[in-house]
């Protein structure tokens, strides 16, 4: 007899980079070279400093590299996220406020794991990090998205969400800053107001901050500063100082809820990777190297994202805003597509096949943004960029001659 | 306003393990030396040749140790684990049936929150690993524990299990093997019940096998050869090639259900550790390296197993069965704690203050166990091992004067 399962696990998505990754790997195999402007993945590997530090800790032949670590981390590590907390915003938290944990989607386990019961409503920006949809689902919770468009700077409106606000039900809003996928950073005066609303209704803010080093123009707002009682802050390592896919993040929040949310942690992974913790933790120590690592990431990448701007503002019709912080251009395509009867997934999949370009639909990350495309711009050097989105160009003028050869022919049967 | 949690949070238990680390780091810190025989922590690290291939290759700029990877793991990793299994244990899989994912606990958390639903019963051994009972809990499936008693060789007792079933209401069985905390190696007989009660009524057999490689004496069960539709196999990295801290493992079982897996395991991570996989890829492709890794670290355990045997055998009226497995030696101190009135947890807290040896009560892992002690011997040198072993019995011999210190008082008392 076979066995079954709980169809509860059937709400869980594979997440759409894996998708495209998929593909991509397909076309590697083929032999062909994919400009990847779909990942949110670092460009440049963590210092060689560090690096070279963990290559010599290797060579030692005890087990002090690999054995399991406290479940919410090394002590020195959370120590060091305290002080590094402390220079980077003036957040000022102690010890057991810190919750190292398996990476930023472990973050946002853990966490909506230990706050969210089901039936509870949570509020969330459209576009926002496609993830948030799916775990949402997973924990039975309804989302309750407030438009963030374009025109206003992808800022939430704050009267929007006072207003979707329901008592007793609504428990958390969540708010990605810089944004994935915007690159939207939040403003002062909305992050005051939103942390007034949370205090006043009881609310958690989740606050997703794994880009807050990657700010181009303008400054990182940290949310614990104005709501202390009231925030959980999501962190990785991902980024900065560059271990996607090590998996090391933190939650830092109040004293009480930390302790559940480590308990979640541990049930989870046991314990995040020490490797990554060994790795941090000296990045973490030497502030000078730290200080540098930031500015050499922010240069390279500001010098992409110009890049990118610039060869997208070469499309016409295409809208977006500058993108403030993180790794992402978000682009209206509307007016480009709707003469040519295409839509954006349509159109991403034909770029990737086509003209080995990889991005992705904005549908992924909201109904808002079914006519966006959203461009990465940290993984590849300037010169792929505008080779990218030439050729994204490119298959839009192709598209054009063939929606044009389409308007002829059915002309041409209608005179039949 | 204060925001609130999710109640459902507060079954989850802290590690004992954890627990106990906790005092050892705060001795540590006094500068005091423990001995640690509480840990089922290996006590050599991965091979020289492949922490040098890592070493060697950290000094490179490029991104290719830190990027994200597929869900499931590499391709190449996810295919030397086929073959991996193929020479083991005559294993027939393919790489749809393997999901690596970020170490035994996530392939714990990944499988449980896929087959079970609230309200299931779930059957596992008396004593059995700590974790299962805190996750059972977490998804509130119904433990009905079974007693593998010392004088069956702690062998689960098919008629016992058959007896427990509820048509409807039990959904698996949790069997590990070798075990933790008993070291017994599943008896190839009960493995064929099993597999034919888990095919008879539909149940899955949740086949818990980190310590597969580490078998002293006898042979190890491969489970899914039996009941292949019905065994999900739980396996990890942390004991063999030695790397706890950097969270590695993998799920085999039927490709419908591991795809569902692969989903909750990318719900919970993203992605399994990269550093971790690409360390392993390279032991387990290199066929020979791997073999002679096993059989070193062997050869290690199996001197301290025999150390540890020899020096508790010293202890009268201490009971165990030499373990032909794993890393533990499960010892019953009824006879000897009895006369003492003194309880296994009191004997382990007066054993780490007082003579700074660390071990675990036999309470953590069920309720027949409750005057038992977990030894484990693969952290701790031979000789360290000794006088762990010895300090205990001193502890033994004091608490004995103490308690007829205790009777004479008493008894002195009665005179008045």
């Amino acid at each position: 007899m076979k066995p079954s399962y709980n169809v509860d696990v059937d709400v869980l998505r594979e997440s759409p980079t894996r998708a495209v990754n998929r593909v991509v790997e397909r076309l590697k195999r083929e032999g062909k070279d994919v400009i990847m402007l779909s990942t949110g993945e670092p460009g440049i590997p963590p210092p060689l400093e560090v690096r070279l530090w963990l290559s010599e800790a290797l060579k030692e032949d005890s087990m002090r590299l690999y054995s399991y670590t406290p479940s919410p981390g090394f002590l020195s590590l959370r120590e060091a996220i305290v002080d590094d907390l402390k220079e980077l915003g003036g957040v000022d938290v102690s010890v057991d406020q810190v919750v190292v944990a398996t990476g930023g989607q472990a973050t946002m386990f853990s966490t909506l794991a230990t706050i969210l019961s089901p039936g509870d409503e949570v509020i969330l920006m459209d576009p926002t990090y496609f993830g948030y949809w799916n775990l949402l689902s997973y924990f039975k919770a309804e989302p309750k998205p407030i438009v963030a468009s374009l025109d206003k700077g992808f800022q939430p409106g704050v009267e929007a969400i006072k207003e979707s606000i329901v008592k007793g039900k609504t428990r958390a809003i969540i708010m990605v800053s810089p944004d994935n996928p915007t690159g939207r950073l939040l403003d002062f005066d909305v992050a005051r107001s939103l942390a007034e609303i949370a205090v006043d209704y009881g609310l958690w803010i989740v606050y997703d901050e794994p880009y807050k080093t990657l700010i181009y123009e303008g400054e990182h707002v940290y949310m614990y500063n104005l709501a202390p009682e009231n925030t959980i802050s999501l962190n990785a390592f991902s980024k900065d100082p560059g271990i996607p896919g090590w998996r090391l993040g933190y939650i830092y929040g109040p004293a009480w809820v930390m302790k559940k949310i480590a308990l979640a942690s541990e049930a989870i992974t046991y314990n995040p990777p020490s490797v990554a913790q060994h790795l941090v933790t000296v990045y973490l120590r030497n502030r000078e190297l730290r200080r540098r690592h930031i500015e050499y990431a922010k240069r390279i990448y500001m010098e992409r994202r110009d890049v990118m701007v610039e060869e997208v503002s070469k499309i016409e019709g295409a809208k977006y805003v500058k993108p403030g912080g993180a790794m992402f251009l978000m682009v209206d395509m509307k007016e480009v597509l709707e003469p040519l009867k295409v839509d954006c997934t349509l159109l991403a999949e034909r770029l990737l096949r086509e003209k080995l370009v990889a991005l992705l639909p904005g549908e992924f990350f909201g109904k808002s943004t079914k006519t966006f495309i959203r461009l990465s711009f940290p993984t590849e050097t300037p010169e792929r960029i505008r080779e990218g989105i030439r050729r994204l160009g490119e298959l839009l003028e192709e598209m054009g001659k063939e929606s044009l050869g389409k308007k002829e022919s059915s002309l041409f049967e209608a005179s039949l």
